[in-house]
C-alpha cells in the first residue's frame, strides 16, 4: 500500500540530532554532538534511596493512573522554590507538570496555533523546539542572535510586519546553540514589545541551574506583570532525563487548554517518576547538588576550551559560554563546514552541523556546535586532537 | 490579557472522565466512574526488585537520554511475544515504544490526517482517543455498535459516501464503554472492507489480556497481509499505567512517522520505566500474573453482576461483557440519565453519563458505563445498594 502522510509531517524531517544520537551510541564515536547531561551529574544514591522508599510506603499511588495536570504535591513544591529563587509565578499563573519541557513546546504550539500562525523565533534556535512547532504548520520567522540576545531592531521589524504572530520563542540562558546568554536589558525590552505587540513569550529555560561563570539574570517572566510569559522548566539537566520530567508556569487560562491537550497526548506523565522528583526536591539538599553539577561542568567546559585553544586556536570562533552544555563556533570561510563534519565523523568524532539549528530552509550558516557534557575528560582530550589533525588538511 | 486560543483547542472539552476522575480522587467517592486497573493487580514485588537491580547495575543507562524509537531490547521482547502469541507483526512491520497507548492515538492522527480528514470510529467510543483525534480537526463519523462489533453496513456506508477516510478506530475486544467483543467474522469483513476502500485500521486493544470468559479472537492485526492495520497495545492494564509503557506495531513506513512526530512531542518515553517493563517481560513469569489478573478482574466482575441483577434488575439492561474494565447498561426511556447520574454523584456514587462517549455532538444515549476494577468488593456492593435505593425514586 502506498501511505500518505499528513502535510504537518512529510515537511518533518527527523531530527539530525537524533539521527546523529543513534550514531553516537556507537560507544567507539566520541560524543561532541550529543546533549546528555554528565553521567557524573545524576545523584543516583538519592534515587535509589527514593525509589525503594516510594515503592515500600506508597506503591499504589506510584503506579496507578493520576491526573493530567501534574501530582499536587509536586506541583505546588517547583512553584514554591520558582517563587522563592526566582521570582517567578504570579497570583494569576498555575502550573503543569509535562513529559520533558519539549512537551511544553508541544503543547503550547498545540493550544495557541492555527496552521500558519507564526512564532518568532531565535536563529539559530533548539531543532527539538523548532519541530515542535513545524508538527502544527506553524510558520517560523528567524530573528538573528547577537552576543547579548536577539537583534531587538529586527524582532520590532518581524512584529511590524507579521500579522498572526503568537508567540516569541526564546532561550534566555546558554541558548541551544548558540551559547548565549540575553542581557537584562534585552529581557525587558523584549518583554515591553511582547506587551507592545500583544504577543505570548515562550520562555525555554532548560539550562538556567547550569550557570558556571557570571551572574544570574532575572527571568522574564520575573517581571511578568500582565500574564504574557509561558515559563517552561526541566528537571532533566539537574536530575536525570531519562525521566522525562518538565513543567510549564503560565497564566490559569493557558494551562487549563494545556492540560486538555496534554489528556489527548499522554494522559499524565508517570506519576511514578513525578513522586521520585518531588521526594528530591523535599528530602534531600537539591541546591547542593545542583551546585555539584556546576562544578563538573565547569571543569568540562574550561577543559574543551583549553583543548579548543591549543588544537582549533584561530579556526573554530567561538565565545566561551557562560553555562549551558554547548560551545558554538564558527569554521574559517574557505572551509565547507559539512565537509568538515563528515570527515570528523568518519574518525569517529561526531559535532553536529550547525545548518540543523537554522530557521529557514535557505539560511547559510559556517557553525557547528559542540558539546562538553557528554564525553569524558580523556575522550575529550582525544576528539580534540582527532579534530586538531583534521584542521591541518584545511 | 485577553488569550487566543487555537481552533483544535477551544474546540475541545475537557475529558468528561478525567474530569469526574478528579472527584474520584475524593476518598469518599465510590469510584465506579474510573478506569483504573485494581491495585491488587500490580506486580509490586517485581517492579521492587526490578527497581532496585536496575538502579544497582545499570543506573546511567535507566536515567540517561535515549532514543526516540525506544529501547531496542524491550521492542524486540515485545514484538517476540506478540508474534509467538498472537502472530502479530509481519516482515514489513516494525514497532515503536510510546508514552502509553494514549500516544498512539495521538501520533496515529498526528502523521495521517490534515485538517478536515475523516476517521470513522463505533459510536460509542473512549472518549481520550475521540479527543486525541478532535485535537488534529480530523473529522469524527461514528457507526453504530451491535453487540458483535460494529454495523459493517453502515461501515461501507460511510466509507462509500465519506472523502478522506484515512482510518477506522476500533477497540475490538470488550470495547470501552459498550464491552462489546467484534466476532471474528467481523473483524474479516471490516479487514476486506478497508483493504477495498484503501483506507487504515487503528485496532486499539489495551484490554485484550483482561478476557475472564470465553475464547480469543484473533486480532485484526494477525491477518494483516497488506499492511493497512496500525496495532496499539498497552502495558496499563497487565503491569500498571501509572508507567506510561504502550506501542504500536505497524508498517516501516508509519513507524518512521510516528517516530518523527513524537521526537517534538515528548523526545522518547521515560527509559527508567520501559527497562522496567522489558525486565518484568523477559526475567518474571508475566504470563502467570496476566492469569492472576484474569482471576480478579473475573471475581469483580461476577459481584458486580450480581449487585446489578439484585439492586437494579429490570432498571439497568446490560450485556455481561467477557473481559475489560466496564459494563455498559441502559436506564429505562423513562428515566433521565443525566440526572440520575448528578442524583448518583451528590450521593457519592461516581458513574459516567453514556453521553460522554458519544461521536456527534447531538447523539443521543441513556446508557451509563460501570467501572468494576477499581472499587474494592465493600465499595461495590456499598455502591450498588446507594444505586438501588436511588432506582426507586424512578
Amino acid at each position: 500500500m502506498e501511505y500518505q502522510f499528513s502535510d504537518r509531517i512529510s515537511a518533518l524531517k527527523p531530527s539530525a540530532i537524533r539521527e546523529i544520537l543513534k550514531v553516537t551510541s556507537n560507544p567507539d564515536v566520541i560524543p561532541f554532538a550529543a546533549g546528555n547531561p554528565a553521567p557524573e551529574a545524576f545523584p543516583l544514591d538519592a534515587v535509589r534511596e527514593i525509589s525503594q522508599k516510594l515503592l515500600a510506603e506508597n506503591p499504589i499511588l506510584a503506579l496507578q493512573y493520576s491526573v493530567t495536570e501534574g501530582y499536587a504535591p509536586l506541583k505546588q513544591a517547583v512553584l514554591a522554590d520558582m517563587k522563592r529563587r526566582y521570582t517567578i509565578g504570579r497570583e494569576f499563573d498555575e502550573i503543569i507538570i509535562t513529559s520533558g519541557a519539549q512537551q511544553v513546546m508541544d503543547l503550547a504550539a498545540k493550544v495557541l496555533c492555527n496552521e500558519g500562525d507564526v512564532i518568532v523565533c531565535e536563529s539559530p534556535s533548539f531543532i527539538g523546539s523548532l519541530n515542535s512547532f513545524r508538527a502544527y504548520k506553524a510558520i517560523l520567522k528567524g530573528v538573528e542572535m547577537e552576543s547579548d540576545g536577539m537583534n531587538l531592531e529586527k524582532l520590532e521589524e518581524t512584529l511590524k510586519t507579521e500579522k498572526n504572530v503568537r508567540f516569541i520563542y526564546t532561550i534566555p540562558n546558554f541558548q541551544n546553540p548558540s551559547g548565549v546568554t540575553m542581557s537584562l536589558e534585552k529581557r525587558k525590552k523584549l518583554y515591553a514589545l511582547a506587551k507592545r505587540y500583544g504577543v505570548l513569550i515562550v520562555e525555554d529555560n532548560p539550562y538556567g541551574e547550569t550557570r558556571v561563570a557570571g551572574e544570574n539574570v532575572p527571568a522574564i517572566k520575573s517581571f511578568d506583570e500582565d500574564g504574557i510569559v509561558i515559563y517552561a522548566g526541566s528537571f532533566s539537566k539537574i536530575l536525570a532525563p531519562g525521566l522525562r520530567v518538565g513543567f510549564a508556569i503560565a497564566p490559569r487560562e493557558i494551562v487549563a487548554k494545556m492540560t486538555v491537550g496534554k489528556q489527548g497526548s499522554d494522559v499524565h506523565t508517570p506519576i511514578f517518576n513525578q513522586l521520585l522528583v518531588y521526594e528530591w526536591m523535599t528530602n534531600y539538599d537539591f541546591l547542593a547538588h545542583i551546585k555539584k553539577i556546576q562544578d563538573v561542568y565547569r571543569s568540562r567546559l574550561n577543559l574543551m576550551c583549553d583543548m579548543i585553544d591549543s588544537e582549533l586556536g584561530g579556526f573554530f570562533n567561538y565565545k566561551k559560554p557562560e553555562g549551558g552544555l554547548f560551545i558554538w563556533g564558527e569554521l574559517p570561510e574557505s572551509v565547507p563546514m559539512l565537509e568538515f563534519v563528515k570527515e570528523a565523523a568518519a574518525r569517529k568524532v561526531a559535532v553536529v552541523p550547525g545548518i540543523a539549528f537554522m530557521i529557514n530552509a535557505d539560511d547559510r550558516t559556517n557553525c557547528i556546535r559542540l558539546n562538553f557534557s557528554t564525553p569524558t575528560d580523556e575522550a575529550m582530550v582525544k576528539g580534540m586532537k582527532i579534530l586538531g589533525e583534521l584542521k591541518k588538511e584545511y
